[in-house]
């Protein structure tokens, strides 16, 4: 039943019905929170052969390195050909870092701020009206970044098969805009993968920038939840066929695939950007934890391994992932929300109807539901038609996502109800 | 027998001699390094024990948190309890990082560059003419930073109990001196430890920068050579009594207490500069390892097992440093060379006689001794009287350390005849 199509006395009857269950709700005093994209601890634990994965006297790389003592600033060789193994970048492209790919993200973005990159005229905090492209809806933790060192941030709208490059194009005509975030497979948080062709299309588009940077952020690289998982064109390849092999920083890590907390980061960019980048980590640190990598190294024996294990995240998750569109089907044919339906990543992104998101994340939370705030998928935290809303289903057991969803679909009605009687009154 | 004393006669055969002896050197094909400050193996392998501290089912901290998950950003309570206990920081006041001091500093560096930090006008690369005092000598990779930020190095000589206060009192008359380098303890390559009087002045001086910074590199802070190490007294709490609390960042790490690659760092900082940092930190990152502090907390149940476990580093690196003092003894009364004889810290630094260091670092090369770079120890890699050079005697063995000074003292004397007799001629 579409909702804009029923009568005002069906709206008031139906606002009624659905207070009463929203005030037995909070009643209930839950407490639940699908707010982060956090793995559970069932999750967690299939990983805990890294715990025990290194024994006195086995700190040693392939090569023989003691990895307990300084040196190999940019990593284990066999690390690199792990994190190679599936992302398709070469090995020699790639430095390991420590247990956050965010910090190596942040970190690439100082230096450009503080040193300017391969490229640049002058340092980008030299650029006083510097911009950058935000994919929208997208993480609220790359648009901090941006945000925090003094970026103009423009939105672009995510499509089906990635942001809307009719917009991209025209934007990056602007020498100010110097980059643009991505996650180009089980996007944060529509969960879509970029199409061959945009991949294409933004390795090889024209920017009057000479230093534009694409910040390639595979984080859910090998994270499917369907049986055929999407694929990802390979934007190196593709930046090099078109000479703008400058042109990207590529970051992936284990946070997800091991643990969040303790897992290994990477960062992959072209010869001439990693010599400069080097050059400059090597100020910074003597090198990351090698014993991690190691660890990881010696967990994970083959690419067979790799991916037996990802399987079993995605058992841990789907039935999650399942509970949130089951609930959801209940407002299918009412026309007050739409949703995606994602093969991988950690969220699905949920649209209400304009002007709502904000209100349902207000009732949901008095009623003791946590969700990701209403506008943090957008720069500032303004989301443009306040419809925005992130669900990510994967740190809580897959009873409470079912109440949860139960909950948010009764808040969801409840505030498309009132909502569209109250265009009525002022229509 | 003072070399200067000899008459050319003498000179002349001396270094036929030692021409001999040098030749014979060469003849080995010997393979030593004494350039950097690496813990042995043997010292490595005391903290094995971290290797298999944490088991499946037991990553919780004290306070029940998954060590293995996001948050905690800022560090586990009982990890800064651990760092609070043998600095005397207050826990309040301090954050856990990830394995790298040095990259701490940088960190903290970059974010007043960019952001500035609590009392600045502007970032600091929006001053022109930023400087920074460096003690002399010093750290090469604490110069590299400072150097690699564009901040002009001025030298401060190091005196028996710290830098010359009357130097640095005058020198931060200077708005534009922004700040100072010091590793107060067992420094890195004297070996002084700063007076309590020197502590309380750098505390308590009059600076014209209202945003001057200490950076309080305290690597060896209970890193005793001696059965009685040096005491530093608290500069926190020094600061605090003149008003100047914002001015200290404090820093150490377990680098030299388990592993250097693997080990747990932290800053220290006033509650006001805390708040920035942490404002700041929580964009670059969603937190460091955590499963890595709860293993050091593991292996090290009490304050008593630290002192247990720095004794066992003591004896290992004990007869390594007698073995250079030992061979130093065979110069003490030639006037050619000095050198100190620290209670703790990783070196021994040595001045030779002026303009002979960096001959005797190419001596000591092509025999096959690599020696740090003379001039390291100094900003921009030049040491004004070209005379110091740094021995860093821990990776090695016992034995190669008495043979890598065999070499240093035959080159030593070398340099130092053919420099004396070139001094006459030219007279």
């Amino acid at each position: 039943m579409v909702y804009s199509k029923m009568s005002d006395e069906e709206l008031l009857k139906l606002e009624g019905e659905l207070e009463k269950k929203y005030r037995e709700y909070l009643g209930l005093g839950l407490k639940l929170d699908i707010s982060r994209g956090k793995p559970a601890t069932a999750q967690l634990d299939i990983s805990d052969g890294i715990l025990e994965a290194l024994k006195p006297g086995d700190c040693r790389s392939e090569s023989g390195f003691d990895c307990r003592n300084y040196g190999l600033g940019d990593g284990l060789p066999e690390m690199k050909r792990f994190f190679s193994g599936f992302t398709g970048v070469p090995e020699k492209n790639i430095i390991v870092g420590g247990n956050s790919s965010l910090q190596l993200m942040y970190d690439a973005m100082v230096r450009c701020m503080l040193y300017g990159t391969v490229g640049s005229e002058r340092p980008w905090c030299e650029v006083k009206g510097r911009k950058w492209l935000c994919v929208v809806p997208g993480y609220d933790r790359h648009f901090a970044i941006t945000e925090s060192l003094g970026f103009e941030m423009i939105n672009v709208d995510m499509k089906e098969d990635g942001p809307d490059m009719d917009a991209v194009r025209r934007l990056v005509k602007d020498p100010d805009v110097k980059g643009i975030w991505c996650v180009p497979k089980y996007s944060n948080p529509t969960g879509n993968t970029y199409s061959d062709e945009v991949v294409r299309e933004l390795a090889s588009m024209e920017c009057a920038a000479p230093d534009f940077r694409i910040f390639w952020d595979n984080a859910y690289a090998i994270h499917d939840l369907a049986d055929k998982g999407d694929s990802l064109a390979d934007i190196f390849a593709e930046a090099e066929k078109a000479g703008h092999e400058d042109r990207i920083f590529y970051f992936t890590s284990t946070s997800k695939v091991t643990y969040p907390g303790a897992g290994v980061a990477m960062i992959a960019a072209s010869a001439a950007n990693l010599a400069l980048i080097k050059s400059i980590m090597n100020v910074q640190t003597i090198g990351y934890d090698k014993l991690n990598q190691l660890r990881h190294i010696r967990f994970f024996r083959d690419a067979d391994a790799v991916s037996a294990h990802m399987r079993k995240h995605s058992e841990i998750m789907r039935s999650k992932f399942d509970a949130v569109l089951n609930g959801f089907s209940a407002i299918k044919d009412c026309g007050i929300a739409e949703w995606t339906n994602p093969r991988g990543g950690y969220f699905i992104s949920l649209d209400v109807m304009d002007g709502c998101a904000s209100e349902v994340y207000r009732l949901c939370k008095e009623a003791g539901l946590t969700l990701t705030g209403a506008g943090a998928t957008f720069p500032y935290g303004r989301d443009p038609r306040d419809r925005n809303l992130r669900i990510a289903p994967t740190y809580c057991g897959e009873e409470e996502v079912g109440t949860a969803i139960g909950i948010l679909v009764t808040v969801i009605k409840l505030v498309s109800v009132r909502r569209i009687l109250a265009d009525r009154k002022t229509a």
